[in-house]
């Protein structure tokens, strides 16, 4: 269980990633050890792997929407065997006492949580890598059950993108009589557009560039709104009881936020940077308006977000490629050229062939 | 009744406020007929004499924080009668159609309430003009009953002051277990300390200049953080529930959101304008943090408020000016130089007294 460890890891700002050999850990009694079978491509790979928030411990093996077959538990774990499915997020450790974490909420742990790549283990010190390779050893805390019913390839992203865009929905409550938007269509964007219909809302895509209305309805909207129209964005003030912004890139969230109602909040999933240009106040004060954000879900939540899936038959859509053609899929994924998220078939990694 | 009433006007941008007659309307079958006592001195006056938010219609006579006795009632008015103490705030008149309206907020009234000046009757299409004057004709609806136990010349900033701190305070639901800062100690924040308080919270005092630690402890606050100080505001991260932001100009937010806690809300009671420095939006995703807006309060709410006062033996700390001083008063509010809210004694304008 110590061999090597064959995985993709990127070596420096720059570089290609490529072919990786490490160790994992010896299982520990509360651990899980997962032969990893496909792991999505997430934006977040490609900012660590460049080194985008300027911490990334190198090399690092990205990775965090995880899908795998047990392949070994340790002594006290109970809730898993052999055999099980199961999936791994972005997080495979939290401090577990703070208020947060005792309240289900680890993403927000005060200790900071564990990150499953590009972190530092909280028993041994080691590196924490993910999921492009192998294999995975994590606590069973942070192990979540996959449903039968789901395809084991679109539920992947299902770990990071789906969390992310399911947990706002939920802690904002929304349902049946409500209006949600959402602001563009990528990786969370879709998914979005799918909890949000899922769970009873009426549903608008906000997007800046016109003709996505036929894929947009297809997922789940029942409206699209241009917002570089003001022709369209003008007559919809005050509509949205909830925006979910997925844009990850700076932008101007005044016109989104006029659409918002009294009491209305737009949530920030995607960006992690200033906000500029600079919200306008009076926007906020005129409708008690709110500009929130939210980050991935707890354990418990993931869990009841992969049930949700599997009770509504919802998935991710997804394109499928080998742990050999990932560089082109990063080039692809700054263009936002992928409908709506790579997911690495881990099998191609055995098969050892060369990149496209 | 339509008699000319006197008053003090400000005529153009950068003019001083001077006397100035005028003519209010017949009361309608549903008005109240008010002289007026006492006026408290809001900065949003001193904007709107100075044009500063490009929408003055002049001459403008300001003042939306009156208490006076009525003098007369149309025949459909119930609930006041001769000789009652009243009070009148911001507000004098709103749609009454629309959802806010029906859920008695009406200052958010999605067909724009009508101010108390500087506004257009939505009857007769004449200007409102402010307490700054005799005499007011305001429709019962937005006419507030004053508690007997309260001090007419403390009470009337609550009118604007007081509704504006008390409003958030009670959205946010906070009490007994929360812990609430206020940022900023001037006619909002002293207002703010003492509601805060009264609902039961653990209060602080967030100010940038040191000193006002024991001014702030008179007024209710448990604590004083001083936000330049690292040492003291590193060591206050995730200890709020909710901020009650005041400061009027453009100020950095980042580092007293810091200061929140897990789903904590910073509310902006205060600035009207871009917010600038950006928020870094990583401050709002890492803990589900919200920035928010809030603008004074529906009738029914000024009217809880006026009752929680007097049952709290709570009023704003003032300082009494004569009209003839108005100008002076506002070269002292440019300089916050003042405790902590100039009322004007209506009763002088009568005296005919030169100013200072």
């Amino acid at each position: 269980m110590t061999d090597a460890i064959n995985g993709y890891a990127c070596a420096a700002p720059g570089a290609a990633l490529a072919p990786f050999q490490f160790a994992r850990r010896h299982p520990r009694v509360d651990d899980v050890v997962i032969e990893i079978q496909y792991c999505g491509v997430c934006h977040s790979d490609l900012h660590q792997a460049h080194n985008d928030w300027g911490n990334t411990r190198y090399p690092v093996v990205p990775g965090h929407e995880i899908i795998g077959r047990v392949i070994n538990v340790g002594a006290s774990v109970s809730r898993f065997r052999t055999g099980d499915i199961v999936g791994v997020g972005c997080l495979v450790d939290s401090c577990g006492d703070c208020p947060p974490c005792c309240e289900g909420e680890e993403q927000y742990c005060l200790n900071r949580p564990t990150p499953t790549y590009n972190g530092v283990d909280r028993h041994d010190g080691s590196t924490t890598y993910g999921g492009y390779s192998e294999r995975i050893v994590v606590a069973e805390k942070f192990v979540l059950r996959i449903p039968d019913r789901l395809d084991l390839k679109a539920a992947a992203p299902l770990l990071c993108a789906g969390i992310t865009s399911y947990s706002p929905l939920r802690h904002w409550n929304v349902g049946r009589g409500q209006r949600v938007a959402v602001v563009g269509l990528g990786g969370l964007g879709h998914m979005g557009l799918k909890f949000a219909k899922a769970l009873g809302a009426e549903v608008t895509l906000i997007t800046r560039s016109a003709g996505k209305e036929q894929e947009a309805r297809r997922l789940g909207a029942d409206d699209v709104l241009v917002s570089s129209d003001p022709a369209q964005i003008g007559p919809a003030a005050g509509r949205f009881d909830l925006i979910l912004d997925t844009i990850p890139t700076p932008h101007d969230l005044n016109p989104y936020l006029s659409t918002l109602r009294l009491n209305g909040t737009l949530v920030l999933v995607g960006l992690i940077g200033p906000i500029a240009p600079p919200v306008h106040s009076g926007l906020l004060v005129t409708a008690r308006r709110s500009v929130a954000g939210s980050a991935i879900g707890g354990v418990e939540q993931m869990q009841e977000m992969l049930d949700f899936c599997a009770a509504h038959d919802i998935n991710c859509d997804v394109e499928m490629i080998r742990m050999q053609d990932i560089n082109r899929a990063y080039e692809r994924l700054l263009k936002s050229d992928v409908r709506y998220r790579f997911v690495i078939d881990m099998g191609s990694l055995k098969a050892r062939v060369p990149a496209e």
